[in-house]
């Protein structure tokens, strides 16, 4: 059998894919719209170029026939579980995709989702079904939004009443009432490995806007104009964690794996990241899970101090991911890392 | 005599130092309470676990004596100097312990502390020892208090009055009422050599749950309610500071270093931390000295932009004292950097 | 001819310029006042010192002729710019100047600066020549001033009137009053190299006093003390950026470099920033273009992701600049990157 190479959409965490497979000389394909050629081109990544006029082409016959021959393995990341529906992943999808696609389904359908969080007996915050119900400060949020736009907080049901209005049947549908939890976000990355090990790889905070630079303006300005900020992600910061609490970070990490094998086995393969708030109290709360590889592990390249801990060396997802495809071919497995 | 290893209590920083010790092939013991064990474990840090059931286990005889055996060195950080007094630090450690155990005691107990500031001449926040002196903002702070939790700010000694007292006697005895600094925090990590040289290895902010994340709640919703931030130290984030405020920080360590000599002799030995406020005026503010690695060092494994700077090659504090071990043991001075 | 080396001025990005060259094996020239000797050797650079009593003394003929004996390329940066007059860059500075001097012109001048944000056509905000024209929020800056001091936000023409009364003639001479742009701060740099490439190298977050922590402080206490913060740049973040971003950016930058052709021939060469505001709608806001190294680089030493990404390789911009030099003069084409 010719060796693996990998495919990827061009957005999200694209370059550090690409980077980690050049980095182990794995030949790569970039599934990429025209108007975006030029920007991988910036960059030396030594990726080969499957132009389409959108994501969705991804299903094509030619183009899944061309990565076919070139015995790639599909890399999924944000923009994929964002783009394609769950019934386009799980059948229309002839490549082989590396992980679990039936836990992407876990982290790309609201009700899955939920039944993944509560399998996990991990905290989570209150959910409000109806927006009458709400007795204190929450975030209004949206499944299928992209990156925060269009999230609010609020303490009041007239006001979400009449935002939700304004934004039409789609924001109604989609609505997502989460209890608004005291503390600090920090997203935790990690990677099942084949072997069975449940590595920490990083972790990162998000660059949100404009709620990270909101507390910027002064509450004499911010009060009388009744300013809100917006939870729009547009990049990520790189952070550690008190070491005090990784015990608990695990704990939580291993439910969320043994979850997903229950759920969707034989569950989780590969990088996801645990996305929570600590609380003052030294809680952690769990608000969502991401299912495979996220746009915050590129805070850390070429390495992180969580990756130097786990591995004895300098190493990243996009490498890791590599390295992962490399192992289960020489070992005759790779069948055991896709879906 | 046999090479030396290092121990450390399995919390705060030791996965950095337990990695710094396998970078420079140093056997390390871990003395770590059973339910931590599997953590430590999810890294690969060769080090040897000492299992006990709370870290004052340190202090038995028979956990001495075997790290006497294995010619092991403690290091000491936030977890040990919090969970031993000061006198268990002086006189029941019979385990030769990195750095000066008399400096710790400069930073554990609040006279001394307070004394060692004084002598350094740096410019420190006004102190209030009467709460109805109160006559602007503070930050209301507690002695012995472990990473911030329960400080708050207030500027009303009626507020500070209820809210102490509700949080008992223990912090009615504890209380330390702080003038707040306008300002943004810093922590500059350095490394006092045995050869002199006062080093700077890094920097990085303490990342709060929830004061880093309560700029995001809208004056809107924060106003009616009344809400406050709490400052619960939950992880570290990396910065670089602004070069013209070099000159002001190195003055400001060598101050600190001298006063340590004096106060303690023969002073500072290993790493230390100058935590500070900068203000829009660029004045530097000491809030607090940290006598032993802080968890902030971890920010910047493997390696720092100063750590560059000042090495000339790529490096991170749990490496620096492995490194100052080995150097020492080799020139057959390690009497001189452990007491 | 004699190999090249490099000069800077004591300060801003010294470090980082000095240790890209020792990386290298560039010899360096630190112009350095007397009382900042002492800091730049606590670290290993490998520098000579050129001992100065302030740093306009570069233009000094004594001074001038040594660097020029030692083939020596000054190496700009914000110290620079902010310490000479456009004449002196232009006129008296003898010594090559890495770069091109003509493009720090469309830097330092307020008028030149403009014409190049709209030969760009980039969006930038709103500017407010009148006072009495705010009608809503706006960020008062002073041109020439240093790293934000003085900054505030206002949505009254009345209080801004009497702010900058106060504040003197001078700054009311230097006035610059841009609408505020609601959005996070990420300020990208690139390296603008002789063979035509235009590369990302990193992207920082500026860290200011006190407007990075104001959030901290609660609107209850906030509001009747009607505290505002301050934009002292006291450090820099490090951020990585939403990837789907990246196409934009680099179209701004492209624009930047052809609007700096256009009106300062040959245009920009080596290192440059692009300050923005990110809105919650993703869309770019240019607040303002550095055209030389800025400090924010150095929060990415040893390498950055987009450095790894760019140059396939871990690298800094002080090494970048090194490199630059060292291309050149074997190709004999020194002049070309020099001004």
């Amino acid at each position: 059998m010719k060796n693996p190479s990998i495919a990827t959409l061009a957005s999200h965490s694209a370059l550090q894919i690409l980077w980690g497979a050049k980095r182990k000389n794995i030949p790569s394909f970039l599934v990429v719209p025209q108007e975006r050629v030029f920007m991988y081109e910036r960059f030396e990544l030594g990726h080969n170029n499957i132009i389409v006029n959108s994501f969705k082409d991804i299903l094509n016959d030619e183009i899944q026939n061309k990565l076919l021959q070139e015995n790639s393995i599909l890399i999924p990341h944000g923009t994929l579980v964002g783009t394609l529906t769950s019934d386009e992943i799980i059948n229309e999808l002839k490549i082989p995709v590396f992980g679990n696609k039936k836990v992407l389904l876990l982290e790309k359908e609201a009700e899955l989702h939920k039944r993944w969080l509560d399998e996990s007996g991990v905290r989570t915050p209150m959910v409000f079904n109806n927006i009458d119900d709400v007795d204190r400060l929450v975030m209004v949020k949206f499944t299928g939004a992209k990156g925060g736009q269009g999230y609010f907080a609020s303490n009041s049901s007239k006001e979400i009443k009449e935002k939700v209005k304004q934004m039409g049947p789609e924001a109604e549908k989609n609505l997502w009432i989460q209890e608004f939890i005291r503390g600090v976000p920090m997203y935790f990355h990690f990677f099942k490995h084949l072997d069975g090990k449940n590595k920490l790889t990083g972790i990162d905070i998000r660059y949100e806007s404009d709620a990270n630079a909101f507390g910027r303006i002064p509450a004499i300005i911010q009060y009388p104009l009744k300013l809100r900020p917006g939870f729009t992600v547009v990049g990520n910061i790189p952070v550690v964690v008190r070491e005090s609490l990784l015990q608990k970070i695990f704990r939580i990490a291993d439910n969320i794996v043994e979850a997903s094998k229950k759920l969707a086995p034989p569950g989780l393969i590969g990088p996801y990241c645990v996305e929570t708030i600590i609380t003052p109290n030294l809680e952690i709360v769990v608000i969502e899970i991401s299912a495979r590889i996220v746009a915050g592990t590129t805070a850390w390249i070429p390495t992180s101090p969580y990756a130097e801990f786990s591995y004895g060396k300098s190493v990243a997802v996009g490498e890791l991911i590599a390295e992962e495809i490399l192992n289960a071919y020489k070992n005759d497995s790779l069948e055991k890392i896709v879906s």
